[in-house]
């Protein structure tokens, strides 16, 4: 049986003005008509043993995401309402504790014992949901082997915004993990391209929830004990779960910290599927289909000699003319027109509008 | 006694999407807080002479020009409403003729016999008003001669998007007229700039009442006739002149071809002050105040790394990221996102949202 824990908590400032601290971009529908998060869980249809899923997101999100979910007919075993923000661990291991227990579950989900937790962002995007399928069932089979999986997804460029993986020993479907590497400078990103044992670190992951308690709670046990505290004290109001405030007292690490760079039973699965985080507006652009003028162009969009440009919604016609590797946002409170390769600074801007507003 | 003719039926489609056939660009604030209407009647203050203004525009339009005038304080001697637009000769020789008859105008303001007529666009942009004001001075001494001048703006640059005018012999403050050339190409507008001699014509004029109407009898006699016409059968109709049904009879020419090219009493002002048709977007980018990065920015704009660029209002925050050469226009109801030097394009943008929009 395999459960989906979708983490929603993300605020995705990078693609602002379009993704808001109130709205941010997993439940936009930046690539098709489904949101992002919609699209996580549409592309699992198909695998054997899917469980209902667990969506863990911040408070202010529960509406768009029960919205979000009845739109495409799916639903949750159970939406859990993070207080505050604490990285990957601590929603993770809730996630667990909550399958553990079968606690703030809804009663025609409880879990059988042995249940594999498939942990996914709800903020990547997928191209070839076969292959991602595919690569699923064999982190599957691992995890039911006792391993903890992480999927290394294959580079495309020698990326210097994501960490990498060095593969170990092939067992199989999977593979060993000889180390994580955090962000690489640019040459090193370029021999790790070159080499071939070198995957990016995706932030998703399978294994069943046995061994995830008991690796966090040899490596991790102050996030462990908080998890578990605040699962056992969780409170099923009408479609949420609200967690017990022993949350609070969780540390606030990554699970790639917390955990997976520190257990012996790490494995990957390498994933070639079109993946993406789409981080920022240049990542955008690259996952976009594009016209023959290398254009992609939403809503009511007229373009005269314009090239590799990208446009995204808003109420209003948008008129292109002569301009190369722009990108134009069109949201409700605010108009982005960026340089395509300047996507890094957008926290930049963030910063300026807000140091003016306060002037 | 001058009287301004202020030339305000323009529709100004070249700078969509902020200029509309509802409210074109001399209606719009685009380089002050006043907008080219405005600035066209302030710029004249400090004239001798000077009586109150003559308005032709579109009958469209009579309601903003009421307020404009309003807004700085101005007491039109009338505002003639063009029930079509027949180009400028029939709208100046309504001036004449209402003049000449007295008949449409404010009874306070009833012209001397010998009255000039100022005839200035209201769309055009002039820097240094005072030496505008010095150039229209000399004119005034050649209309009272019995000449129709033409103000001839000293070229910066080859442009080849305007007639020009080679200027004859020096006769005091003003020259004779060589001879009116149609639009160069880009090398004979090279050898004009080097040469000296040649001016841009500029659609501004300077003449008395009685001149302009012996000239237009002779050389437009059909103009002339339905202008006569026209303004015997005026109706003052609260703040507005309308005039009869005649003038729909009038070939429609404009003054250049119909007076100017023929009469042999032409003289040539040159002028040297800022003067610009604001014709384009680049045209626009050109008079403009920019800031240190070379950005004319106007509304709440953040930008960073940006160089370059013009920004026109909107309701909205603009932010510029990295781009450099472009132009953001964030009207109503459309956004327009340019490449500098691609504004002769830009009605070409406007066929192509109206044929999407029949589709």
């Amino acid at each position: 049986m395999i459960i989906p824990v979708i983490l929603s908590g993300g605020s995705g400032t990078r693609l602002w003005p379009l993704s808001t601290p109130e709205k941010p971009k997993q439940f936009l529908p930046l690539v098709s008509r489904h949101t992002l998060f919609q699209e996580t869980l549409k592309r699992l249809e198909g695998l054997p043993a899917l469980s209902a899923p667990i969506v863990v997101c911040n408070e202010l999100h529960r509406f768009l995401v029960a919205e979000q979910l009845r739109e495409i007919g799916t639903k949750a075993a159970a939406i859990v309402l993070e207080p505050e923000g604490r990285n990957t661990a601590p929603a993770i291991g809730v996630a667990a504790a909550l399958v553990m227990a079968s606690e703030g579950m809804a009663a025609n989900s409880k879990p059988a014992s042995g249940a594999i937790l498939l942990v996914l962002p709800a903020d990547h995007v997928i191209a070839d949901a076969a292959a991602f399928r595919v690569a699923v069932e064999n982190a599957v089979k691992a995890a039911e082997a006792g391993r903890l999986v992480t999927f290394g997804i294959v580079p495309t460029h020698p990326e210097t915004g994501y960490g990498y993986i060095e593969r170990g020993a092939e067992e199989g479907a999977w593979w060993g993990v000889e180390r994580f590497i955090e962000k690489p400078d640019r040459g090193t990103a370029e021999g790790y391209l070159a080499n071939g044992r070198f995957l990016w670190n995706s932030g998703m992951f399978v294994f069943s929830v046995a061994a995830l308690e008991a690796e966090l709670e040899r490596h991790a046990p102050a996030i462990h004990r908080a998890c578990k505290e605040a699962a056992a004290a969780a409170k099923i109001d009408a479609d949420f779960t609200r967690l017990g405030p022993e949350f609070h007292a969780s540390p606030s690490d990554s699970i790639d910290y917390a955990v997976m760079e520190q257990t012996d039973r790490a494995a990957v699965v390498p994933l070639d599927a079109g993946w993406s985080d789409v981080g920022s507006w240049d990542a955008l652009c690259e996952v976009l289909e594009r016209d023959t003028d290398d254009n992609a162009l939403r809503g009511d969009v007229v373009s005269l000699g314009a090239s590799n440009c990208l446009v995204l919604p808003g109420m209003r016609k948008v008129a292109l003319l002569g301009v190369d590797n722009v990108v134009v946002v069109d949201a409700d409170d605010a108009l982005l027109v960026m340089q395509r390769g300047q996507s890094q600074r957008v926290k930049e801007l963030i910063r300026l509008f807000r140091s003016e507003r306060s002037d």
